[in-house]
């Protein structure tokens, strides 16, 4: 072990994203954050935009905010992240949540999918993807079926296994570009290109792949995605979600959930509703902008460092992660829960223990002279390790795996209560 | 006006509700704030919550902070709303927008209601909420109507010619409490009894409502209501919505649009939605807590003075602007918007003018020695001057009148161009 810290501590002296992990707060020695993936870390810059907001925006200006930027927030943040995923400007908004985002982008790609009843995803979506699908289609009563193809392992899926099951009664394909539990990456390129020569249209969730890894949407010819801005874009609990569609299909697509902020002219307030064109037409009701206005930090910040920075990084820091994983985690019961292959895993490790939600409650209680470490649990026996390269060091990551291997050893977890907490 | 003037600071002197003015942010003798019907001024005690959140809550505690309050916000805040709008506890929910929580009740009271095709509201209600039924139906495909019974006098409806309308085919009666433009109060309870008669339900809009006028919920018998909390809740720019949905129907509805945090037990990651019971059932995907955080010291405003304190100054101010306007404006070529009847008055008076938006251009335009005095125009000629008793003063809207009066006496208006601006 203690050849390892040596090498974590030289990793870290010639990391050269080391800088950024003053840009956050509430970081420190005796805290080892692992869970930027769920709640990312709140940047020091978004602090005094918040003061701003509330005080200044708010408070003093009140209702002129609306036509100082409030307004444009939706829009202007949109092409701001557009970069960071690949989106040309003008395709890409931040609104409502990731849930009511993907109903609306699913509910308009069935009505201009007409006549293709198949929405085609597997079984490692996040589970509001999927509740939000049955319920449109459980009210929509036009015989439309969710079709999750089952992943060989529990984990990943191959993108032609995936694509295999694509076929002409397929409106819509709809995936996590990088999976909640497991961290698995789809080739999300390879999708596209079977779904289109299918004539099926692809939905992504880059939840926990915007800020993470980089993305090409326009490239790649994806047509629509949603995203959280909570985890590896550090926008805030709850953080308003986005939305891209790609401008060629903009115009072809209405959702089924319209309000004043998607119309053409909010305040002329005509009483039937004209779509606006382009994007801002999949904004609804008045966006939360307290929330919106967190945003903006996290996102300058990944674009400062560059991706294609992050993304080394971040490969380096789960390779050392499963490095220690095999030596040391392993002989204690361990298993791996996220895919080998750098290149089809996103920015978190899950590693699988029959004790696994015992032992992330010994991890996240804090013991005089050890560090906390906060993973999360996701049921029934992950503990995903959330790597997030802006502020995480490799030595934080030796001492997280040496804090599991005590626990596991001292048997420290037995003190706890089987059950389930509440962690997003 | 001399005489109004010494009337005015009077009836401030004995204003019971005179101590709360000191509650809030950025008012000044400069600024006569007229729109807090649109974007409620910020509460001192927010600014400390809003801190809090940021730096403690997000900042230090990050992800246990969900498990510290954050994951009950929506039910809690809907608990402290409650008696505001005569709600017993678990009824009422904060979550997402006015349009999308119209949606989800809408859609879900169509379902229930099978068979029924017809939608009634009036053509005096918001136009969002027109465009979330629009959406719903045409998306719907199954032969839904949306009814708008004309108002004779483009500002009110009686509601016995509403209740005429209702019939053995209307699934759903919804129209907004307090009307938005004209500020017209609809005597909900009899609008709910002749709807149940007939087996409609009844959905209320209390965005202009709530906080301005007592409401009886749970008494009336109301089946689901809406609201915005940033106008008279002073919840900040673009809060979060809230929903109510009378108990014995909750178990009845299940909205179109589900999501995890309206599951039954969201971190079982079931890969089947079943909707939670209860109120909670209505909420979808992960709240925006930063913007929800702000919501509380508004609301505890208002339950502090109490709601029939608020209501006796509302009536007592709104009446003093239309004397004003009797002996000033009219004579100038104002006419009335709103109701004379206090009793089908919310807390809003609407002047008509066929120069509203210049004029509104030139009372929100700083003159040295003038004070501004910020209304809202609505199209195509309204001006709505907003009285909200917690803070307003009975001085302020005499100098406002008079500061009209000045404006259009001295043509100033007439330094602005015509146009739309954008104010919520």
């Amino acid at each position: 072990m203690c050849k390892q810290s040596e090498r974590a501590r030289a990793l870290d002296a010639s990391d050269p994203l080391g800088v950024y992990r003053s840009s956050f707060s509430g970081l420190s020695a005796d805290l080892i954050y692992l869970d930027g993936n769920s709640l990312g870390p709140l940047p020091a810059q978004t602090k005094k935009v918040m003061e701003r907001a509330v005080g200044t925006e708010w408070g003093e200006d009140k209702i002129k905010s609306w036509n100082k930027g409030w307004f444009d927030l939706p829009l202007r943040l949109g092409d701001l992240l557009g970069p960071l995923i690949g989106a040309g400007t003008g395709q890409v908004v931040f609104a409502d949540s990731v849930t009511v985002n993907l109903f609306k982008l699913a509910s308009a790609a069935l009505a201009r999918q007409e006549g293709r009843l198949k929405i085609l995803t597997d079984d490692l979506n996040f589970p509001s993807d999927y509740y939000a699908i049955e319920g449109l289609i459980n009210g929509l009563k036009q015989g439309h079926k969710l079709v999750r193809v089952a992943s060989p392992d529990g984990m990943s899926l191959p993108s032609e296994e995936l694509a295999a099951a694509i076929d002409s009664d397929t409106a819509l394909v709809t995936i996590s570009h990088v999976v909640f539990k497991s961290g698995y990456l789809y080739d999300l390129e390879a999708i596209v290109e079977a779904a289109h020569k299918a004539g099926a249209l692809v939905l992504a969730d880059l939840s926990h792949s915007a800020g993470s890894v980089p993305i090409e949407l326009d490239r790649w010819g994806v047509d629509m995605a949603i995203g959280c801005s909570y985890k590896y874009l550090n926008g805030g609990p709850g953080a308003p979600a986005y939305l891209y569609v790609r401008e060629s299909l903009q115009e072809e697509l209405l959702p089924l959930l319209s309000g004043w902020f998607g119309a053409q002219e909010p305040f002329s307030f005509s009483p039937h509703y004209l779509a606006a064109s382009g994007i801002q037409r999949f904004l609804v009701g008045t966006p939360p902008i307290l929330s919106m206005r967190a945003v903006e930090p996290g996102i300058q910040l990944l674009l400062d460092a560059g991706m294609q920075s992050v993304r080394e990084k971040s490969i380096q820091q789960t390779e050392f992660l499963i490095e220690l994983y095999d030596q040391i985690l392993v002989p204690l019961g361990f298993a791996l829960g996220s895919p080998r292959d750098p290149a089809r895993r996103g920015s978190h490790v899950s590693l699988r223990h029959p004790e696994a939600f015992r032992i992330n409650k010994a991890m996240i209680s804090p013991i005089e002279g050890r560090p906390v470490v906060i993973p999360d649990f996701r049921t029934p026996d992950n503990l995903r390790l959330g790597v997030a390269p802006l502020y995480q060091t490799f030595e934080e990551l030796a001492r997280a795996v040496e804090r599991i291997r005590e626990i596991v050893v001292d048997q420290e977890f037995t003190r706890f209560e089987e059950g389930l907490d509440v962690v997003t």
